[in-house]
């Protein structure tokens, strides 16, 4: 499939998903991007459509006209700049979703997701154009870009950019001792990505929070001991069953909303960690729950992480899928042609068919 | 002065100051206690009123009948059970606020304050009697107490029980980088050792958080670069200009309500920490602004703490005043002997002439 | 089998095998142990020989007399002093080979295992007789025991001792990063578990250095993905070739000695850590070899530790054995009745027949 | 003063103090640098001389031929690349002796210290020239330099370039509890800037060891409570002695040799930590007392640093200078103008008339 056309002007015209503006999306022709310096392009070869993109689209960071979406792909270097030192035209690469600036203050602080301002490494899809596109502008080519080992295929490696990223930061950032007690709420698949990140983290014990039939069976497989249906009754009641009213050692919140916030402080216990991977897209507040938050001094930390990109993580995350240490694919419930992305896209957003992830062929 | 007398029965009567039941304080005779085999029994030179007494009194930890009141003392070692290795009779010590148990599990797990539940090292006037009386119980004298070295003095000594403890453990879990900004918000004697502390963290900007013009003037001697006095505007505003807009990199809450925890969260930058001390007395909730909390993903932690105790936590504060790091007796604002200890509890409550702390004399 | 006799004086006797003096040990009759108001006294099912016994009994730590060995059981609660809470006679219970004195300062300062003094939490066969006997003392059994779970074996609940406590505690202090890569120098039963807990802590590859056959096969089995034998050429020479020159994120010593510390150095990364775990019993230095170190300036940090031991860490270990996480008693190769403790002694000292743990069964 | 002149091909000239070989300095002329798109040039006002310069030009890191020596310096910027965005000609500056490639894998494992390979990120006089010229060449202004404020000197800022980077380096990474207490070996520039460090770090006692007396004085005035003169007998014994047999929390090391790095280890408590800042120049080996390290079990680590720099740093560093923290220009023993810096930095090798740091003057 070759959709790229030399426009009259010598440049060559793409094709690209796009926010066309709040509520509307589009495939339409852009011109192909072009490389700074230390920059690449990259024409991809599959990409995975977020959730967080539906949110983009319905104004979750404004408006925006004729921005191209998605921030998560794999795919084949087809140019770099001038000054980029370890990828060349033909480079099989993988792209984190953040793709920081690291010489800002907040990188050289630790904090890369948070370059030049809050959630500031977050550029795809935000502050440039995305990566659903068959050609996808990468700033600092040698800083954010890694090559996928032949043992690793796109499908496997695809899943980097964002879902293992962020959910196993959700599971680094929880501070889990060596065979303590975890739960984890919401089973999407950030959630998922944190299960089994708790997991690689060695917890004892791993309490997924779902309900729905397909992710309950999923999280087992990526490493849940225990599921707590929230159908059943009170997911804190559950918890602090399961652990003879002791609470977990962590508590993961991966859904983004008020009351799974609140049931993360009230099962963590005293001395514990709630971190923190979703995106919450609503409301005013998030609320603390103030006697279980132990009046403000029973030591429960609540820590949040942007996904963390740059090559060095990207490279050691497919180095756990070169080892086999986790199997993401089977998160990927369908698959479309990059002409039917839109069709992908909708999908995501009504979450019909218990659709968990849908993977998108760029050829 | 020599208010114990043997009773009948050959038992050791003494006075005490107690909560009789919500809302109503007195002092009463009591037995005097007994110790365990690991235990002491201390005879207080000095003591230290806290607001959180008051609190107490006004049933924030619910119903309790005669409790002995107080947490803050020094005095001189009166008698150990037969297990107690490092003190005897005679000796002048220093004890923690917060006395753990330090085989439980949340202490091998790093939070004694937590031992045995939430807040279950908090012991003095919560969970058996305080402080406030000829004679009080210490569990676990090796673990719990700390000899005062010779060049400390008694009134010096009793601040390291709590404010030193937990103003200082205030900055120590802001994570403070060497020349890093530091807001602390409100200069009650928490807050201004929490103001100390960031200071002896290494703090290159300290802004204080007050009104009340002596605890200004007292901020700015315990290292407070830059006051805000939030009768002048906005504190978020104020500090956000000082900061060029950048914000802190670490905010303390020392005050204890959902506004100033607001606060902290809309100053402190991307990445950085905001670091509870204060007692959340009241409401349902705290509540996070989600904006400027990067829906959940702008690497802002919260962090909290109950006031650390413990020998070796007591001595090295010690350490601190012996070297003349800290002069923490210019807090003391009155003084009263022990007869007149119901005026400095409602002289504190009502928080009448300036008082900061008031001492109370035991003889 | 019932071997304890009371003796004339209405006390019980009991067999125990022990250290006569430095280079001879024996099975003989002792006093079956008292417990204080905080100990409890154990009856052994079964136990573990440790090389580092057989250090013992040639000097390391001095000379002895008639001092138990052994610090690997686990058993049944006999009897428990009057202060003892969670624990009661029949209680089928793990106690870690270390137990610490939990109100020591060392303990408070987040180092149990240093408790009143260097490796003072190391009480079993070192300053008090060892577990190898009809029945064995424990201190502060609340502190130091813990209950095993009834979906875990004794054989499997003895590992907790020591082989996974120490083991995994390599792996955790080496600061692994999610995917990153490790080397284990030996694969001992510690090795083994340092890879194992290598694996648990999300290493993405784990290199284990060893020539003997069997350990190679069980290293393999316990999470290592390459396999670097030592008489196939230089070991540091291998760790580059594998890791395209760039040296691994942390390496762990897990034998003690001067070479394999100077390779462990070698092999790891500017920025990497190296923990150790072996115990270095001769010499009167470790060397540290100053280029690969960077001069100083490498950022290669050299930690150590003695196995953690108490009643939380043991409960999470155990948590980890009753799911399923590992299975430690692959490395038992040989089983040995009580009464025949000598010839496994031997055995492990001589270290034939391919011997990776003899178990004892002591009834 | 305009040393500078136009060459025939109308490329700039300048004059630079180089190492021609080792062994040998000269002032010669050089072509004045370039700027990358990234890059700057600075003009310098004032510089430091660093003994780690003297060992260079002996033969510390190989041959050199005509290298500009020198890495500490702060000035004004000539000229920047197109892509600098917030510096530009004429504003006034500090850099950081390493000056890191930010992009790198090391700096995303937050070692930016050690990018592009160990120490890789020390380029100044190592991999490129060196700042001891009319004008200096910086890799990512943006990264690197930090714009100096009013109220602060050059003569103070360009400390910030190596001492106290460095000898705060030493003190941040010793892990210093608040009150804890603190050896300090040797008390040069950096040793001196480690003493204040631990200070600044919230120690509550300072040992410093050092013999010569004006840095006896010196150190006393940045924080040292005592101060242990080894020619009054051995340290170690000096400083058990000082700490009634406990060792201290944390030892520093900054000299660089085998003797001092073993006093540190002998001193340093269980559970406590060695941390060097010392260039250890020669030998092929550090050597560890393998009792005192507890037979590698005593949970004491050795970690290490090279001086960090970068924008953030430096800018925090100039914070403490601007508050008043720390004066380090009672450090400067002598000044020099740059035509007589061939003296200076025979002063410095020699360690002559009780010099510490002499300062150059450019213009």
């Amino acid at each position: 499939m070759s959709l790229a056309l030399e426009d009259v002007c010598g440049r060559m015209a793409m094709k690209a998903f796009v926010m066309k503006e709040i509520g509307e999306t589009d495939v339409i022709e852009k011109e192909r991007p072009e490389p700074g310096p230390m920059d690449a392009i990259l024409k991809p070869t599959v990409g995975l459509v977020c959730t967080s993109d539906t949110h983009t689209v319905h104004g979750a960071i404004g408006e925006r006209e004729d921005l191209t979406l998605g921030h998560e792909i794999v795919g084949v270097v087809d140019e770099v700049g001038e000054d980029v030192e370890d990828f060349g035209p033909g480079d099989r690469v993988a792209v984190g979703a953040i793709t920081p600036d690291w010489n800002s203050e907040a990188a050289q602080d630790g904090h890369p997701s948070q370059s030049n301002g809050a959630l500031g490494g977050w550029k795809f899809a935000n502050v440039k154009d995305g990566t659903f596109a068959e050609y996808a502008h990468i700033n600092d080519a040698d800083g954010n870009l890694a090559h996928i080992p032949d043992g690793v295929t796109d499908h496997e490696a695809v899943y980097t950019a964002d879902m293992l990223s962020t959910g196993f930061a959700g599971a680094e950032n929880a501070d889990i001792p060596m065979g303590g007690t975890v739960a984890v709420f919401a089973q999407g698949p950030v959630g998922m990505m944190a299960t089994k990140g708790a997991e690689l983290q060695g917890a004892g014990r791993i309490i997924a929070v779902e309900t729905v039939k397909n992710r309950k069976e999923l999280a087992r497989e990526y490493g849940a001991t225990d599921i707590v249906d929230f159908e059943d009754g009170d997911p804190v009641e559950q918890i602090m069953d399961l652990t003879d009213g002791e609470g977990v050692d962590a508590a993961i919140e991966a859904l983004g909303a008020d009351q799974t916030l609140q049931d993360c402080i009230k099962v963590t216990k005293p001395g514990g960690t709630v971190s923190n991977v979703g995106y919450h897209g609503d409301g005013e507040f998030r609320r603390i729950p103030r006697e279980e938050w132990g009046v403000g001094m029973a030591e429960i930390d609540i820590v949040t992480d942007l996904c963390p990109g740059g090559r060095l993580r990207i490279r050691r995350l497919l180095r756990l899928l070169e080892q086999g240490k986790v199997d993401p694919t089977k998160m990927t419930t369908h698959e479309f042609d990059f002409e039917d992305i839109q069709d992908a896209f909708e999908m995501m957003e009504a979450k019909e068919d218990d659709i968990i992830k849908p993977l998108i062929r760029f050829d």
